[in-house]
């Protein structure tokens, strides 16, 4: 059986061609190269058109992860990094040269946890969370075997999580979790501290304020540097107030961590954990296990290939 | 069609026969009158045999609400509050004496929100959530038109949001979010400020330190007692922040406020939704409706008449 996977991202689109049990049978990966709108509809129809006319055919099912929110109801997708996606057409689009072959699209936080549970560490489980911490924080939530959608799929913002009050104006873009513990949260935070301690010479310093990165503050963390250990420690007791929530609130399986920051950030489980077990409902506490991706950036690859699966299944 | 309802509390338990549109055909009340363990379980099976044998015959269904968790994989169920139900294995007992008849247990914060589906402020959503806040917090969740159980039944302990850091002791027992906004919160917070400040000579000083209820806190909120003032601002904020965080979680329609405490705090509604406002993620937020349980004390019986009428509807 050949499952058509595509998992589109704000800079580049990774098409897959899997078989039933998971194994990869091809892969290739197009930059966007600044396409907009429609352009960007028409490099997936291509690519879809030239596996349907490679030896990789038949396709059984296309599944599509959109780097935003895919609209269940009338198939449109917004990808706020992908100019002109605002309410894009996709599935139309691409039923326009699938004919009989069924096409599921889901947004890539849902397909990350979708592919952890078909190939990667949340195997043989109903209840499970992909925490995706990158330069913005979401999760995809699978719940009694069934991903989450909520009315008008935007399930999984979790990045505007309140974990401490008062309220800040500089929330309002981000919101609180994603302001304290995101990548940029992270980097901007450093820029904060370092600003209101004028005694602070570490290797930071050296970088120009808006230029820090989040990368920069693991390294300079290795090196013992005050500021990065500070805001690590912070972003550990945001990360394990948010992961506690969601296990009181859901009573999962698996919380897996994932994202560029899990990633330098994996180390810090057992903190993460322990923050956690604090916080969290003692029961569910006891019966999840916190644990990185398995699948890291393919994983938005296999939750698209198992979305093909499932429609297959279905049928 | 008769569907038989049944609401079992931590001290009393009523009986409902309900038709399939909703309406209550006969109800009665027993008090458990200190029964405990098996005994509940008898005066359960007694009262759903006299109905059989009344006027109400043949009933189609039975659907029971329990204060605690209903085990989906074994039918035993989890309540606190009754001596000898850690593990009471309910459903084993009602299915000797119901035959062909299916019969359905859940938690009663579930039936909450399946009730006001069926019959109240959440009619026509399959998105909703009921926030019941009484001596604790707890929520019946409903996602894309079905109520969530998790990995073993303990989904919605939402009274265990971490809401502000850092950690403290106190959590241990309830959690962060019940600790600051629940009914027993709420008294214990009055009690607290009271003991810190030795110029307060408000009503609430004429109370003994531990007899205050939040009863008390509310009727001295009225008269502008300071202490008062300042527990429910506090509980409004939390309350606010905890709804943001079931917003930007789960993208519902509605979020409905029950349980005794709204009751009195019904009044701070507008207040609690400017601070959910703030914080939840900006597009669910327009989506979302901050309601009161329309049914109140009765979304119990009506929830477990609607899990009645569900699973007849499956056969």
């Amino acid at each position: 059986m050949s499952l058509l996977a595509i998992d589109l991202g704000g800079t580049k689109l990774a098409i897959g061609v899997f078989d039933e049990n998971g194994k990869l049978l091809f892969s290739k990966e197009d930059s966007l190269g600044g396409r907009k709108g429609k352009e960007v509809g028409e490099l997936i129809s291509e690519n879809i058109i030239s596996i349907f006319n490679s030896g990789y055919s038949p396709v059984e099912a296309i599944g599509i992860a959109v780097p935003g929110i895919s609209n269940s109801k009338n198939g449109t997708v917004w990808a706020p990094n992908i100019p002109g996606w605002d309410n894009y057409p996709l599935l139309e689009e691409i039923r326009k040269i699938s004919g009989d072959i069924p096409v599921s699209v889901e947004s890539d936080r849902s397909c990350y946890i979708l592919g952890e549970m078909w190939q990667g560490n949340a195997k043989g489980t109903g209840n499970a969370i992909f925490l995706a911490v990158g330069t913005g924080i979401g999760a995809g939530i699978v719940v009694d075997g069934n991903v989450l959608h909520g009315a008008n799929d935007i399930v999984g913002a979790v990045g505007w999580m309140a974990l401490h009050h008062p309220y800040r104006e500089e929330y309002v873009q981000c919101g609180c979790f994603e302001y304290n513990a995101s990548g940029i949260g992270v980097a901007k935070m450093a820029c904060q501290y370092i600003a209101a301690d004028q005694q602070y010479s570490g290797s930071l310093k050296s970088i120009g304020a808006g230029e820090i990165t989040s990368h920069d503050v693991f390294k300079a963390f290795n090196e013992n540097d005050p500021v990065s250990v500070q805001v690590i420690n912070n972003a550990v007791q945001y990360w394990g107030m948010a992961i506690a929530n969601l296990i009181s609130i859901f009573n999962p399986e698996k919380i897996l961590l994932g994202g560029g920051l899990f990633g330098p950030a994996i180390k810090f489980i057992p903190a993460i954990r322990d923050e956690a077990m604090k916080w969290a409902q003692p029961i569910s506490a006891q019966q999840v296990s916190i644990e990185p991706s398995l699948l890291g950036s393919a994983a938005g690859i296999y939750g698209a290939a198992y979305l093909a699966l499932q429609s297959v299944q279905k049928k």
